[in-house]
């Protein structure tokens, strides 16, 4: 049993007492408002901070992919990986001009990425997840084990002052996967939740979903059942991630999902522990038509909504300024008292 | 005449094709890539930066609030200038976050507000607007000083490095002079444009809309004459911010317009200088119903939507970050080819 605390709802009242004096008509933060009572619930206090957040990026391969579901070869997970560490993608230019730390992990990347200081190699599964149109992902005491990993992982990020965990992923064939996932949970049919990805063409699009199909009917798993489910269906790097949201939300800290991928992670650890999701915030909707559904159930409403679907938590990043925003206007603004100004 | 330089089609032309070799599937930045290239053609060159924000407030006094069109007493304008001045404002947290400067200026508040190193005092028309409702604004000439000075004031923060301006304000009573305005330029019916401010009640409600049509029927500008729609329907906050506007695009700045009111700045500019708006992006759509159509009429597409309606600049401060990421994206990201990476 993987107990997480609830949130402090003392704290949550007393912020939303606060907002009330700050100097501005009530309400006129907008969702800022909630957000940042949210935030004083998870973070046990009246005036909650964001001043340290973090970006962890999980990676690995998937046989999946082997089915013909990406419009990338599956060589690119490593390559991406590379360009990670040297500096060049999207999430290092985010997370520079956020000032967030930059977390990577290969989750079980084939071929095996350069190594590297900025690289964490969990080598719990090498060589990907199996295609899970013909196997189980992994096997379940793998996927305790990245779950396991990933929570250890989280607390040492909080031991070490991180206060927001935005989480995000790299792996070509991944958003099959996702699809995967969110049909077995949401007990949907396929087609309601498979989306084109980095971009496939009609013919991909078919295959892709024709191997969920097949995962589907070969696996069965219970929907309830979230260690089953990501075993089956896998995606290292998403048990990984779970075990990242079950350990932030065991030290009561804030979860930033990024798209797709990066919500099934959030949507398996809520199906291990459904406290879990009290500590989630949406960053960005993805186009990915199963992302919508994935928020309906964890009930959250997404920050932004730029058209963005490129993983690597470059929606999560884009999100973080509005968290810090929508903490520090609860903490630091003066209130009508204070700064002498007549309410109405 | 003022004259603005078009858009430099060719920088923004590179851009697009730089986007398309960045590591990433094509399109997967959603509306930063639009964003990206849009700022290109602002700043000339195919990797735009956006490393010195500023954030311009205006603040003025309205005749108009004598009318009861406010849920607060005029006397919170010169408070709030006190509050910005002391730091304890929403837009304070906001542009200290952001790490964006913060121009303050008397636009024409009264009461006076305390002075200070870090508020500029114009003394163009002291004693706030006159109530639009039985009144001019301000004179024609009062109006063409405070624009005047606007665009001094945009080229002197360009000198000075300043890359993007912000716009903001504060003013009870200035929704209204927003929305006769709008009314104005958009030829619409005043209850088209007309929303609850800082939250006014029915009856409070009722007389702002009466202020508007009484406003209207007075003055009856030409609907394409920015000059005399503000000189009437005024706001020295607004005719001061359209000068900024038409500074910051003679000077090829993006503009980063903030809801209602600083919208109707970006909207007079505009009448002045049709060109002044190709350098506008809008920041956070306004609950205000008048918002969105005064940001159609501009064919601009709001980047956030939170539901905040405080004013101050506070929702174009939450966009600058995205604002930079749309920049630094395009500008620092590796290509497929510099960083070993498959393409499709």
């Amino acid at each position: 049993m993987i107990t997480i605390p609830c949130i402090d709802t003392e704290s949550a009242a007393a912020a939303a007492n606060r907002q009330a004096i700050l100097t501005k008509p009530t309400g006129a933060l907008g969702r800022l408002e909630a957000l940042s009572i949210r935030l004083a619930g998870i973070q046990s206090t009246e005036r909650p901070t964001i001043k340290a957040p973090a970006i962890v990026i999980a990676a690995a391969s998937h046989g999946v992919a082997d089915s013909g579901v990406s419009a990338y070869p599956s060589s690119v997970t490593a390559q991406m990986v590379a360009n990670f560490i040297n500096g060049g993608a999207c999430i290092n230019v985010l997370a520079k001009q956020t000032g967030a730390k930059l977390v990577l992990v290969d989750a079980g990347v084939h071929p095996e990425p350069p190594s590297s200081p900025a690289l964490q190699q969990l080598g719990v599964r090498k060589g990907g997840s199996r295609n899970i149109s013909e196997e189980p992902a992994m096997t379940s005491s793998e996927a305790q084990t990245l779950i396991k990993v990933g929570i250890s992982k989280a607390a040492d990020l909080i031991n070490d002052g991180v206060d927001l965990i935005a989480i995000g992923e790299m792996g070509i064939g991944n958003t099959t996967s996702a699809a995967a996932i969110t049909a077995a949970a949401l007990e949907l049919e396929p087609s309601a939740v498979t989306g084109r990805g980095t971009g496939v063409d009609e013919v991909q699009l078919e295959k892709k979903h024709k191997a969920i199909q097949q995962a589907l009917d070969l696996h069965k798993p219970i929907a309830t059942d979230g260690l089953e489910i990501v075993t089956a269906l896998g995606g290292l790097e998403i048990a990984y991630l779970a075990g990242i949201c079950l350990g932030a939300a065991q030290g009561k800290t804030a979860i930033l999902l990024d798209g797709y991928v990066a919500t099934s992670a959030g949507l398996i650890a809520t199906l291990i522990n459904p406290t879990a999701k009290d500590y989630m915030i949406a960053g960005h909707l993805s186009p990915e038509p199963g992302h919508r559904l994935q928020l309906e159930f964890l009930c959250h409403e997404p920050l932004l909504d730029l058209g963005m679907r490129l993983g690597e938590g470059s929606g999560a990043a884009m999100a973080i300024p509005i968290v810090q925003a929508a903490a520090a206007t609860l903490s630091d603004m003066a209130t009508f008292e204070g700064a002498g100004v007549d309410n109405r």
